[in-house]
């Protein structure tokens, strides 16, 4: 049961859009940057929406490393490709630029594909996915990110956690969306345990004597002095195939940096090394692949719809009450959430609160009234 | 130390050819499908090089599920993109031809895509991604296959072990390549098991209880039964992530089938549902990325050589020799075999004799001479 106080989808979005402005965001980039951090929590992705709007969109325009205004420079296209270079303004403006661009070239040439450099955060990477996918193609998308991932057999934090994403149109009443950190956590999940007062599995962290670590409050501190890295998807060595999901990563930071000849790995801390604070200079990547071009838009989504009703239909474990696709959780979190708004626990109240009066907004939050 | 007997990359390459031939398949889709087999075992990936040769290949043809001349039907060809019939002949042709058309429509338009359906077994996906990156592109490929892997929460064998295969160019020796399955593990691993004396690592295996299962014979019978399932990568359940590697192995089997609205999961079993062999019918998916449409080939290649060198020259775990990157033990292995051959043990080497008597071909392989 959710037991934290909703805000209304309309409210939260206004409000946004009108911070945004005040921060000197124009507004019809504002419109699109609340647009991709609510979808997240349209979606249930908790660690991706309004959670992040003051301290990785807002605090970051304040201290310099994220610029309101987005000077696009489009430094190569063809019929098919595009190449941006974002200027350290906003990463999901860039992105959202990109994603027109690249489905205008896919409805002509049924492939395009492009790459951004300089850039910052660019929310869930789903978001760029299921506007192809809306547009009745197939997305692709990944980012990089700062170092947080060990590879297999080293220890020390080298890659971001790196989302190889892609979203997928079907006959269904919503798409195959996987959208996921190629890691087996991210940050996030650990602050999740941490506040639930759980451990953290073992095999997700490492530690710098190859070891593992389960106290999630030990592993955030830690973490934060680079004491300790994240586990690539298959976890610990390569018996359980954790060299698998450190090809994933390293897939994803190669198409995020190469395509552009943008920085990698340990050049997006954001940190210079005396300490102080410098731009991200983040890349990403995104593929639109155009069905019509191969043997249409109802074909492909009858067969995806095929396969996934197959799968959950298949023979379930005992005790587990559905077998899931993905994207499927992410639906049933907009059906529970459509009518309600947005579940805002106490530290998203107190940013709000707290932009609201800084800034005189003439917004009272439902949580306000006894 | 290998103690297996070395059978030269000519020897074999030849004898492969000849045996192709003398069951039908003409010369120069032969020397393909040699090519292709023989590049698993430079690679130094046993599971599917010379060790396939005869049961899934020449008896597969004897047994009329694999066709020996490959009839191929362009269904669908755009500038971008192609749609390929291989009427169930060798998988291994029709994917060579569909490369060869892709890389010539990424010289012109930057992005190309392709799908084939009615196919068989294309050997290891990695060879034609490798086409492309020869050619200086980025290669993605992959490929459905008989039904073994259960998807989260359920025990049921319904997907393949669908590799999501990525090459890459470098500024290295060798490039960036990932190739391998989605599930933790595939079959041929747990014959190694078992071949080894040793159990398998639990979390890699469901059984229809739900439960793990180590010991690699049992898990080999009642696999061939049915009772059991491969599990995705990340392993049981969902909290180290085993949704993850099922959303892998899940678009994989939607790209596979959808883009040309072939078959897919149990119909892809090989069998009528009396028992009887029936075709494959397996589907295929290649996209390919050219470099020089972005940034530019070089740009890319010191760009993701930078990325992996970073990689390897970061801090090991205590007790670890080196770090790998992906496609640098396949160069390893191709650097220890290339002057030796292929080594082939007992199994092999009893399948090359029985097809040489057999054919009555004029060969002497080097472990017949005492």
């Amino acid at each position: 049961m959710e037991t934290r106080p909703y805000v209304s989808w309309q409210q939260m979005n206004d409000f946004m859009i009108d911070v945004f402005k005040a921060y000197g965001v124009p507004e019809e980039d504002a419109k699109i940057c609340a647009d991709v951090l609510l979808e997240s929590d349209r979606r249930g992705i908790e660690s991706h929406g309004c959670n992040r709007f003051k301290p990785i969109y807002i605090d970051r325009i304040v201290n310099g490393t994220l610029l309101p205004v987005t000077k696009i420079d489009i430094v190569k296209e063809t019929p098919t490709t595009v190449v941006m270079d974002a200027n350290n303004g906003m990463g999901m403006v860039a992105s959202h630029k990109m994603m027109e661009m690249l489905i205008e070239k896919a409805k002509t040439y049924g492939m395009a594909g492009g790459a951004i450099y300089n850039s910052t955060h660019y929310g869930i990477a789903g978001y760029w996915t299921t506007m192809a996918e809306k547009a009745g193609m197939i997305g692709i998308s990944g980012t990089n990110a700062r170092p947080s991932v060990a590879p297999t057999f080293g220890v020390e934090p080298m890659m971001g956690t790196n989302p190889l994403t892609f979203t997928m149109p079907t006959d269904e009443e919503f798409p195959f969306n996987f959208d996921c950190a190629t890691s087996t956590v991210q940050n996030g999940k650990i602050e999740f345990y941490e506040r639930s007062g759980k451990p953290t599995p073992a095999g997700l962290v490492i530690t710098k004597d190859g070891g593992t670590m389960t106290d999630s409050g030990t592993i955030l501190k830690e973490m934060r002095k680079g004491n300790c890295a994240l586990l690539p998807l298959g976890g610990l060595g390569e018996e359980t195939g954790g060299y698998k999901g450190y090809g994933f990563t390293t897939i994803v930071e190669i198409l995020s940096a190469a395509l552009t000849g943008g920085p990698y790995m340990k050049e997006l801390s954001g940190k210079n090394p005396d300490g102080s604070n410098r731009m991200y200079r983040l890349g990403h990547f995104f593929f639109v692949i155009n069905p019509e071009f191969f043997m249409g838009l109802d074909t492909f989504k009858s067969t995806a719809g095929g396969i996934l009703r197959g799968l959950r239909n298949s023979e379930k474990a005992p005790g587990a009450e559905r077998i899931y696709t993905a994207g499927e959780k992410e639906h049933l979190a907009w059906l529970e959430r459509k009518d309600k708004g947005v579940p805002v626990g106490e530290s998203i109240q107190k940013e709000l609160v707290e932009l609201r009066d800084k800034l005189k907004l003439p917004y009272i939050f439902p949580f306000e009234q006894k």
